[in-house]
């Protein structure tokens, strides 16, 4: 209960799991006179997508969105909240008699204990149900409509495979990861540790195992006093959509935990006058003082935990007896979940952002970018 | 606007600066019943008290909790929300002068340029306003309410300084933690490392500079099953509400970003059965399965960066005129802000979880375990 | 923003216009092991549906439910979010046009002067968008998930139209009103009076005008302790959902603006003991004492006004040019809403009851007495 | 829980009770640069005091209104949340007694058996606790920080005393009422009405008896477009507020419950264009068309149930037995709560407004009307 909804004046409130029929977003403040077009929700759910690579899950999800509601009859919004629904196609009965058979026990890493807990006998134990990545679909197409309205002020948001097994990329402005992030299936943009991260990753998958990574987030554009003191720092509004995505373990903000070691005189990041607005000689701030935006790139991590579906035995129990147990190899999973993950990081920061600007500038004036 | 409450059914609303009359809490969904002492307040206000060691900023505050609302002619708790104000002291004159000619320079690393962006000619320039170290009075009095209730349902929390200066306190478990972690004034349970920490410290003090670290969150007793999916997962209103500390630049639970390097099967926690419960062998999770409580500690940590008030020139520039400017060595400060955060953590940590439990159990089932 | 949710802990989420492709809820708080079928919401939808005698509008809208979120595969719920959608089927290009034709000019007592202002030029002017009737299919869904809830805690809510054109049913109880008010097509259980108010609704009709009335709404078996003081009494949170509805002028709970002629001595309902509870003599209270239920039936009452649509021609301004203008007659119009708008004031009270159970019980609470 | 607070963006949070310490309110969304004394808060408390004539009953609370937090050194606001704290004065030890006393006694018309339900045992008994009428100083302490905002955008509210024992003002506008609702002390600015009104409530109040009556509220200078559909319309958020007030039993908006006898062609209120804006002829709809403002006045009535303590011996039960028992006549109390109530109905209605005034206008756009 109160779960299923994310943001305060620009939120979005999805419901849908990964074997019901569909998964649906409403989109509530949406300003109106604004184009908006499956194609453009479409593009952002094609980057999260299954089955892009062989670093994927061979799942296969057409996802096609469809805006029922919202739009007037010129095709453009109207003020009213915008419905998005994607029917789920890929439930072949197989895989549901697999997920039935296998149900009384626990996959280690998965939510499906707790959900067992919590929600009892009729929890849902079909493909993870509502603690799948299917979930997502909501976030990232509410995401795709905050992206249209962010545009319009010019704030882009883009996410990327930072890390993986070990491997780093090496620091790039938000210039060159654009162009290069979508150029390999790990939209990593630093190409050579991309071929390196994607060659161990493959190695970890054959033996049967998986990885994680760090996925970082860069927005450009955002206008500087942003944010409500204290408890709705906007860096906290999006440690709280972040941490909400599964698999999701650490969040940080510029500099993140290396503050740990650093000095006050190496940490503060020394201002200057550029054409008449303050701008910092480094960003270790990661764009935020006092938990509001300071006019510099906001730059967030944050760390994927490797996908806990392996096909390998493991330890396990059975939650209707209570007893330990042995659980088998899986086979039907995704070697890493980063490459499909950056775009809910997208999402979730793009509506963060929003959400803050429309506390900023009322309906009015949100409105006023908009249709102009 | 919208930032002053932290909380969805257990919840706190907090006003109060730096250098106004009064700092106060109102904490609503306290249930009927309960004990509830102005000593209970003061014990966890005392943690946070400047002045403690030559840690922290020579600020003498005496901060007497009075509760002034919520209470019957009992001294127990009624059902209706409970009111604490805490009055300021040591706001001398002096402090305000020097203040007021200093306000025009930005102190890097500080709030104040973000919010004479956010408020205009009229923030508050004085002792750093709301977004002074002082705001976490509220907080710190709101869990300490917290506290008294989780008690009752045998729910400890407990936060520590776990590194600092690129020092790090071996692992311990909850038992050895709480039996050392106030015995110095750093607050680390590692007698050994916290001397080598405290030694560092004075050393980089001396040098004018100041440190930062990281606090480790640790909370006994959860129950199995407490967190809403999707976006309120209890990981993500914890890591809202840590997020939300001034000074934080991270957070992460269980494993958190080594999570990067791990493979699956490593990060994975080997389920077991124990008295007919189910146990983990390792916490990598922290705790959290599906960001809903597993019935293993909690177990989260947060980066807190180092002081920015240090005794070093700083190059600055003036608000009014946009110049670039010098900013002279400050000297009441903290050296390092991390013994006297704890205590804001342990709160905040402590007000997100019965916020879950209240979700859980509903307020029928809340005052059933107070009142008994 | 932020108005398309309502409930707290219990809550629906809505979405869809007029003339856009579907409407939508999403229901959140729906505990594990209940059974809910497509039959159980159109049941509830079928009596808001228009076009069922000659009181309504000539407008044919099936309106199909298809629960496509929130159930396992054995057709329970599993405690994730149920999403419920019904596609617009009447939308005829011909009344698109006949809207887009007069779509300059304002219909007096509709809102689409107040949406021509918040919204702008792009406000949806068609077939009234958001503001239309049709909205409340959301309401009626959800309120139908609702329904089932309350049921397993035999709390069951009607109700009926009491008053219209000038005459009014006598007073009956909950039995009687439970046995007769759908016996007629306006849903009053006085069938006598049913029949004069009919015969004058249609004569007015005929005379191309329309009319109002008053809905009472009693909820039977809600138990005593419910509502949240003090803001969140829980007859202010139903005055704001009946509010909220289209057409709602006024909002009485108990003798309601009878008081204002009564003393003190009349209006206190005397208390007695039965069978060890606590029972009052009279209900002028309507069930509430400090917001909160008493145990008694719930008696609120709720003003319709005449449907501003009329067949007449009426004074006007032209939103485009704001001169003064006339509008003609309109002919497809309901000669009163009150029969079609009971199942929404049903729904309304159903969400707010159920909110404030869940704040009492909690999650965990709820979901006992659903799967028993 | 979650009852304590009122409005979205601007909004009030209190607690106190009637027998505690003191009385707080924190407002949170007051922008900065706006000059707030504690004499303005003064003003508006004083309204409220009981005392002020033999209409009330003899309690007296000095009421002084101290501004603890949210104000920067020269005295103007900073963007901070404002802390207001008020101190229970006469609180004396032979009340308590009396309370204690007679605390196993239901007083009918109380809400102290819904809270003893709600509560348990340790509900608080003394003076009715937070369900007394002083739990409404935070309300128009609150309030009077929202009528300080207003007044820079020129938006007047004020409430009246419109009928009493059945004898109603004529009809005025809102320049008579403003000019004339405080020269008697029961507010009622039909002054030979008054007289008439006044002379019935002291009969009453002879007789040992109470009674209650209707204040109406008009806002003048409302701009056209505020209000959330379709759960957020402005007319639904006023209901919440004023049916929260205790002894509050209904709320209509312009024609109210006359909309029920009226005809179509009656009750929509005809436009007509002045100076190239639109007004409307009548004002049925009490300045709401869908929830939204149009511009008008609006136009809103409360009715008040009679004071339900008299002093007349009534049938009540034993809570702690649960057996029936008679109460004696009680003496301390008001004859009518209309002349203190019209101030409270006030503050919800300018709450209700600025918090519609910030959804539409931003932080950012109500700051710069401000500090203008």
């Amino acid at each position: 209960m109160l779960g299923n909804t994310f943001g305060r004046v620009f939120r979005i409130t999805t419901c849908g799991e990964s074997y019901g029929s569909g998964l649906a977003v409403i989109v509530d403040g949406v300003p109106a006179g604004m184009k908006l077009t499956n194609e453009m929700i479409q593009e952002e759910l094609d980057k999260r997508k299954p089955g892009q690579s062989e670093l994927d899950s061979p799942r296969k999800e057409t996802d096609i969105a469809q805006i029922f509601a919202g739009l007037g009859q010129e095709g453009l919004t109207t003020g009213a909240p915008v419905g998005i629904i994607v029917y789920n196609v890929d439930r072949q009965a197989v895989h549901v008699e697999q997920y039935r058979k296998a149900k009384h026990l626990f996959r280690p890493g998965h939510a499906e204990y707790t959900y067992f807990v919590k929600y009892g006998a009729h929890y849902d134990w079909c493909g993870a149900g509502r603690a799948s990545g299917r979930e997502t679909v909501g976030r990232v197409a509410g995401g795709a409509v905050a992206k249209q309205i962010l545009l319009r002020d010019n704030i882009e948001v883009l996410a990327y495979v930072q890390e993986s097994c070990g491997i780093r990329a090496r620091r790039m402005g938000f210039e060159e990861v654009k162009k290069n992030y979508r150029k390999n299936p790990l939209n990593c943009p630093d190409l050579e540790a991309a071929e390196k991260m994607i060659a161990k990753i493959l190695e970890i998958k054959a033996a049967g195992d998986t990885c994680g990574g760090v996925v970082e987030i860069i927005a450009r554009g955002v206008p500087a006093g942003l944010g409500e003191p204290v408890f709705d720092k906007l860096s906290a509004t999006i440690a709280h959509g972040l941490m909400s995505i599964g698999a999701v373990k650490g969040v940080e903000i510029g500099a993140g935990f290396r503050v740990a070691g650093m000095k006050g005189s190496e940490c503060n990041d020394p201002p200057y006058i550029e054409n008449e607005r303050v701008r910092f000689r480094t960003n270790n701030s990661g764009g935020f003082l006092g938990g509001i935006t300071n006019g510099e790139d906001l730059v967030i991590r944050m760390a994927v935990k490797p996908t806990p579906t392996i096909s390998l035995e493991q330890d396990s129990f059975d939650k209707t007896t209570m007893r330990e147990a042995k659980l088998a190899a899986i086979t039907r999973r995704d070697a890493t979940i980063c490459p499909r993950i950056y775009p809910v990081a997208e999402a979730m920061v793009r509506i963060a952002i929003l959400d803050a600007l429309f506390m900023w500038r009322g309906w009015e004036g949100v409105q006023k970018h908009v249709s102009a």
